[in-house]
């Protein structure tokens, strides 16, 4: 018999936040988790009116994630975890605070300002035993988790060279004004980061993900083009590998024409990777000496976790919601499997993903401030 | 504030059932819709045991349809709507029924055997003045939305010449026995259409609900390429629509390769659309003397309609499951504005939809096995 | 040694006619023919302007194809081979002439107007020996031939279905006056048909050379929707190929935003390949449980007739005038193997299948005013 | 009435050299030049050997540049240009000795192997007022020319950022041995460049036709991965333009499946190109706020320049011959216009483009030894 719905809180996502709607849609689509809490904004009143629009009832509509954390420790039927869907300011103290009252998180990227914050939260996950998933969505898609595996089963060699980009052109003109700009491009709420931040965090995690290796140095040019913004919004970067393999990386919220255009080539002494986010449902696959193949989503040839991360039969599309959707349930799965004792390995980022990433966005603004060419990660 | 969520039963889509899982989530994913009551399998067994799999309260989890029915009616918090994903044979039945007892009806396609069975039920919706909305799902898509307002509004001038196809291959060797394959080559519950009810009409929808256009003769040639298979496996058609427009279908289950291939492309005086499935957020539009331009979900120069179909800005791609929650989110509103007495345009494939889609089944076969050039729908 | 390049004359392929240009450009390509004699226009002054233009000598620049007959044959030094560009009605008599002269022949398509004429041109070629192609230069890109291979070899096991399209949209308005345009859609210059003569017969040939199967019956619908226009500028039709394949052809010269979009897709019972003459140099195989394979030219994995057929590496993108050049190609091995008594078996379009070609426009309109299903090609 | 063709001789381009085929076909096709002499190879008896198989008159099948040089001066018929073919370290030599005996030159790149001697070869060229193109092909591809079009008339306003690649895949084992692959890898017959000569600058020249922008500054990491290899097989570089534009560049000839994969992106404040060169007859065009534009080779909304640079109409595709032959033929224009006193604004790379080139090399393996930034280029 199938087991109860997790129960969810929420921090932010409240009206008018693109991303906090998608946070719901893919907890939920799969039946395994159900919204039960919220302190969806950043006032008592928007997140109250926020909350009732969900239909949350009004014992656990919260006015602030302090009074949902107090409130909801006080129930027998509490909480099992909290989602922070916050701009990433607030990450720190929310997802500590939940973290160390033993409930468990789901935080939205970049995880937070900066490595000792992030540091600092790695220690606390582990020594509270929460599950910590941090929404790197991308690295949720089956094609990407096929990738990774050839990559892994030596399908394409030793990797020589990877080339990951990120390419937007929504912040183009000064968009600044408009709620999905606004905190971004402010160093208060975003951190150091801007395009790196906001999506270049992204491509760190998926090149890593896909490719396991280990960032060395990196060389990097951070631009902000558009006049009077003061985070960049434009970064491209040369990149070192530990073991000698060589990437590029590019990432721009100024490039128009650029919707969501996240794109990773991976190449080894046997076979090359080609994978694109806008059309996410193949994989392209070149070996020496062979025509080039084209991998499909429930198509022939998936290995198991790619399988397992569909839902529906090959030419039937699946995006960005169910991708997002399998963070979700790869963290529902693990907090289910420590209910009951079992063994889980996490197939979704975790803190320590999340603490990487941090660190690449210090890495990368320090190398683009920097005369040298190589900026060292330690 | 936001009404409750209206409360929908299952008929079929019990375990091992691909659509209804599709039609759980495509129900559920925006909030509007919750499952409460379920008689989910052809036999009480497995329909509780696939019940309970789901979580349906033991009270609500009915062994058959019937039950089911005579169970809501005697509760006062009774389902608001049925869903019917049921092999075909059995829709005519079960939607007739709740229909008669005013219970609002999402259908799954083809919607019944005959035409007389489809007239049977237009007439009965018409009376209860139920919602009943037919799952031809590909309609759904935001950019199918688009290429009929662009249909509409005169931007591709008079439609001179329609092609559409639907190209499957998970039917080139011979699957019997599976039971995907099972029922939908056996004609005593798929009906007389094999690949033509089972896509083809699908393709019949699409074609008809973005150009507008009426069907005035066909000339088929239907075929069942694998050995001992019952019901055709492959259709092509020429077309004929009133007012002088041609057209042209092809849909298959033995395409290898194909995996759900569905295209049109809508050619007027004055401009052309071709939108693919596999590709659904973009529609590609060619005009006399200009360069063609792609359209993008959530991209510039979209409807009001397409806007309102989508969930995620430009990039992030939608798919299947989202088109399939779009008729759902059309019949709750539908449903709702029934019960607060607002007007409301149906942008649902509606019960007419689906008898016209069973008149396209009946006479390609009809045409099919006449030596004939046109068989005329009258 | 390299053996003395082949001396060309042309009739017609003046000023001002596109296609004239590129067969001069696809025979002198690599290097094997040259264009030494021609009677380029219809009337004198006309032909012997074009010729200077050219270069060519005062006494080979005719100012008529008979002259250059009679003037030829007088030669000591006399043309190895006539390219024979005109509107079609004068394909007929200037072929005949020539072939019956001895001298080799290479004639645009539509062969010539009637199967009389054709079958009357197969018995003189067949009595004069001589080399005649017909310039179906689609089948001279590499990876037709490489699909034609795969067809051959059983990769695709027994064909079952095929498709072919062919979209243009330049004749969507009333282009009748400009040249192009204009003895295209006259009758008594083009022939029976308009479209389906034009690039109909281009479908059918690279359909048939993939494929090897005989067309058995067609179901055709012309259509002339260009108001006033004689000749049909669209056409669809149903085909039935001798051992039970079905296939389906639509070729339109009034689908606004087609360029010269010819598609072939061959669906076995063990594979099925897709092939655009838009993107030439890649041809997609799909087999029974395999990821697609994208064949490339110059690529691995190809026969040696399409290795043969190609003059770059991969990547390198060959288009149109080197498909053509193929054609040219193909008929200078086989002359000079006649000259040297060596066999040799024709790689181009043979005067047989120009015949086919003009017995498939006169049965396709003959379908297309007739109330029965099937025309029956004997 | 056109004038005679103008007469090439060519040096290096023998049997079994592939770029030696292309530039006859390419200088050729048009009819506006003839290949009369050559000194075709390394040795008397091959450079011979290789004439007599391009027929060649005996009398103009010289064994060495030397001897054609002397050879055809001597001649009242001599030739109007050469064409030079060779391993780039012979380059230099033949280029200025051609250039100041005041016959003209196509030569291919790079250039020469130092800038000393492109500067040299500058200062001869400009002495004796010779034509000097430079092979850079891609830039001879009409969708380039307007892609130029289009920036320097201001559509894409202010260029922000440039990203080029050039991707390979034939180096990624160890080829040593193979003729092509055999003097590119050898530093004393190819020069400092490895890949970055042999394609970099090859993007390089698209990036700088394109934009017009000055490169300011490199920072370069270049990569020898096949083991025991002399030059670089991989390069990429961060740029900075004078005016404040970035770019990014990688080229690689190691990256498995890639065939000729050369692309550009130019982003500015009003919009966004982007061209690949294996599919070469599109370009894209994305403008703030509408929907993004396909433009195509002879189709609607070019510019002077692309339609010029075109043999045939729309959707008939043109290749890397064609392109390559637009260097010829406006090489060919610029002789006749020198011979007959008219202006004429060269639209192919010259001598200055080519000592560009080599600076770029220059700076880029500068750039990779040093452990500070940014690489000046002065």
């Amino acid at each position: 018999m199938r087991p109860l719905k997790l129960r969810m809180g929420m921090v932010g996502g409240g009206q008018g936040a693109f991303i906090g709607a998608v946070h719901r849609m893919a907890a939920t689509l799969d039946g395994e988790i159900e919204l039960v809490a919220g302190a969806l904004s950043s006032t008592p009143e928007r997140s109250r009116a926020s909350g009732e629009a969900l239909g949350l009832p009004d014992e656990r509509n919260y006015g602030s994630w302090q009074d949902m954390l107090a409130g909801e420790l006080a129930r027998e039927d509490r909480i099992d975890l909290v989602a922070i869907v916050t701009p990433n300011h607030l990450h720190y103290p929310v997802a500590k605070a939940f973290a160390e009252a033993g409930i468990h998180v789901v935080c939205d990227k970049p995880l937070v300002h900066t490595s000792e914050q992030a540091q600092d939260l790695v220690r606390v996950v582990n020594a509270s035993g929460v599950v910590f998933a941090v929404t790197y969505n991308y690295t949720g898609y089956p094609m990407v988790k096929q990738a990774r595996h050839m990559v892994r089963t030596g399908q394409l060699g030793d990797i020589r060279k990877v080339a990951v980009e990120y390419r937007q052109g929504w912040l183009a003109g000064p968009l600044e004004g408009n709620k999905q700009a606004d905190w971004r491009t402010d160093p208060s709420r975003s951190g150091l980061g801007g395009a790196v931040g906001d999506i270049g965090t992204h491509a760190e995690n998926l090149m890593s993900a896909v490719t396991g290796l280990e960032l060395e140095a990196v060389c990097a040019d951070l631009t902000a083009f558009v006049p009077g913004r003061m985070l960049d919004d434009d970064a491209s970067a040369l990149l070192r590998f530990r073991g000698g393999a060589k990437g590029i990386l590019t990432v721009s919220q100024v490039e128009i024409g650029g919707e969501n255009d996240l794109r990773l080539r991976v190449h080894g002494t046997k076979g090359s990777l080609s994978w694109r986010q806008e059309d996410p449902n193949r994989l392209l696959f070149d070996s020496l000496d062979a025509p080039q193949q084209v991998l499909t989503r429930s198509g022939p040839g998936l290995c198991g976790e790619a399988q397992g991360a569909t839902r529906l039969p090959a030419g039937h599309p699946e995006g960005f919601i169910e991708a997002f959707a399998n963070v979700y349930r790869a963290a529902a799965t693990h907090i289910r499997a420590k209910a009951e004792g079992r063994e889980y390995t996490p197939d979704y980022p975790t803190v320590e993903d999340g603490a990487r990433g941090v660190r690449f966005i210090e890495k990368m603004v320090e190398s683009s401030g920097s005369a040298e060419k190589w900026t060292v990660l330690d």
